[in-house]
């Protein structure tokens, strides 16, 4: 059983339009509802490839019903969400039909009370000894510490099960000082973490700064990845076109799905390329198209040298 | 009692935003929600004007439950909605702080099954001899037939139940046909039903279409009237500055609320106007200013003249 916290899961609804103009009033043509957050698209990409899953975070109000719901109805993922008071954050993404861009409107998210995150933390103390690894992604809601993910990784690491963090900003400043075992920034993230906008510097600063395997995403160039083991560069056979929607997280459901299975790095940074690509190929958002994941598996590159012992 | 009738209830969603780029991601700042459409704006109206108010329509979904948990909450509106298997739409407003102005995202709304339909038709008449007017109000959702209005104006004169109907097109067109009490085209509604951009010879063509009065609202220019008691023209003090949603449901509840009083038509449209403009002010989209409406009502100017018996 793998676990993913989403401390700010979304209600994700996506909007079709002819064409957006500011201040213009428009008719939606086409409206689709998903549940989201990062780690519960983590989730999902992880059930798909046939893994248990469990989520937890939080969830309340009548968009949370509905979260709750629709999460019900995908095999392979429990439920472990903590009700709360506040209503579940909305996004809205806004497709132009002409361009094919997208708009995003993303609501704050509840405000959390402190007994809410004293109800989490034990819920996920209590899931903890029941799980092979465990996944921390996203934003946090209002009323959640700053430090909330450092403390989410050190009560991973007591119980000895290995920790991926995804976050940005403070958050994951403080996340990676408690030393998880794998974080996953993009270009954006590592540098402001690092002060340094030379990918392999920064891969390096990070786990200098306590992370035991940096796994940088640097778009169309692929993964980078600086491990105990060795560091690695893994790149897609083309970039890959579509929607970049949920990318990132479909590459952290192939890293943690991979740390699961006991496999070598660079299996693991191929399956998270290629992953991710046929989730931007895949006709619908987020979603990942199984037949160009395993077409691409055997197309990935990945270059490297493995450490002196 | 007032009975309003919105086929197409919304949960009406306010976004507010620095500033609102196409293609990038916008963090929202502010979210409000509240039951929406065009009759359940007029309800709420009316019942602050201190009516008792009955809404009926279609509700459905999480978003329906949202619709009738508020409008349990507000005092003098009874909820007659007929519940249907599809969720009731939203609309999104995004309120761009740097520039004041909104962009609207409408959902189309349920598709209603013929069962259901039925089933409203059965409620709607099962309503009419308890109540004293009846309004209805903005456009049909998927799977309504067009004449829908047509039918519902018949069924209320039946009774003996005077109607005000306030849509636009085909709906409107057919509905006109029935002979409706009153109808509230704006000036591009009016322009639609008659071919005529002349306001007083399409107001006037409308009448002959079967409307018993039609009150045109002109915008700045305020309302023009013209009904088998006389023809008038009334407008505000000054152009309302402020965001005009909701001010033309404000106006119906003005007319409704004159009709259900037995009010003579120029204090009816001194009402419609000061509300309107009322509406247009408030700070809150869609509420009308008692105090704005109260001083505006004794300095809207009403011009016109009383048709020789």
């Amino acid at each position: 059983m793998i676990l993913t916290v989403t401390l700010n899961t979304a209600l994700d609804i996506t909007y079709r339009v002819r064409s957006l103009r500011p201040h213009a009033s428009h008719r939606v043509s086409e409206v689709t509802e998903r549940p989201g957050g990062k780690g519960v698209n983590v989730a999902r990409v992880l059930a798909a490839l046939g893994h248990e899953v469990t989520v937890t975070g939080f969830t309340g109000g009548a968009t949370g019903r509905v979260v709750r719901e629709r999460l019900a109805a995908v095999p392979g993922v429990l439920d472990a969400l903590v009700p709360v008071t506040g209503a579940t954050r909305r996004t809205v993404a806004v497709v132009d039909e002409r361009t094919g861009d997208t708009t995003q409107l993303n609501e704050p998210g509840p405000t959390i009370t402190p007994s809410e995150w004293s109800a989490f933390q034990e819920t996920y103390a209590a899931l903890l000894p029941g799980v092979s690894a465990v996944a921390l992604c996203g934003s946090l809601p209002p009323g959640v510490p700053v430090g909330a993910y450092a403390g989410l990784v050190r009560t991973a690491r007591s119980h000895g099960v290995p920790v991926l963090l995804d976050t940005s900003g403070e958050p994951l400043r403080r996340g990676v000082a408690a030393r998880p075992d794998i974080i996953k920034p993009n270009a954006e993230e590592l540098a402001e973490l690092t002060g340094s906008h030379d990918p392999l510097r920064a891969t390096q600063d990070a786990r200098r700064r306590g992370a035991a395997a940096v796994v940088a995403s640097l778009g169309p160039q692929g993964l980078l990845a600086v491990t105990r083991d060795g560091r690695w560069q893994a790149t897609p056979p083309a970039p890959a076109r579509g929607n970049p929607t949920g990318a990132g997280d479909s590459a952290v459901a192939g890293l943690l799905s991979g740390l699961v299975e006991h496999l070598p790095w660079p299996t693991r940074l191929a399956r998270a390329i290629a992953l991710s690509a046929a989730t931007v190929t895949a006709p619908a958002a987020g979603e990942f198209d199984r037949g160009a994941y395993e077409e691409l598996l055997t197309r990935v590159t990945v270059a490297g040298e493995v450490s002196a012992a």
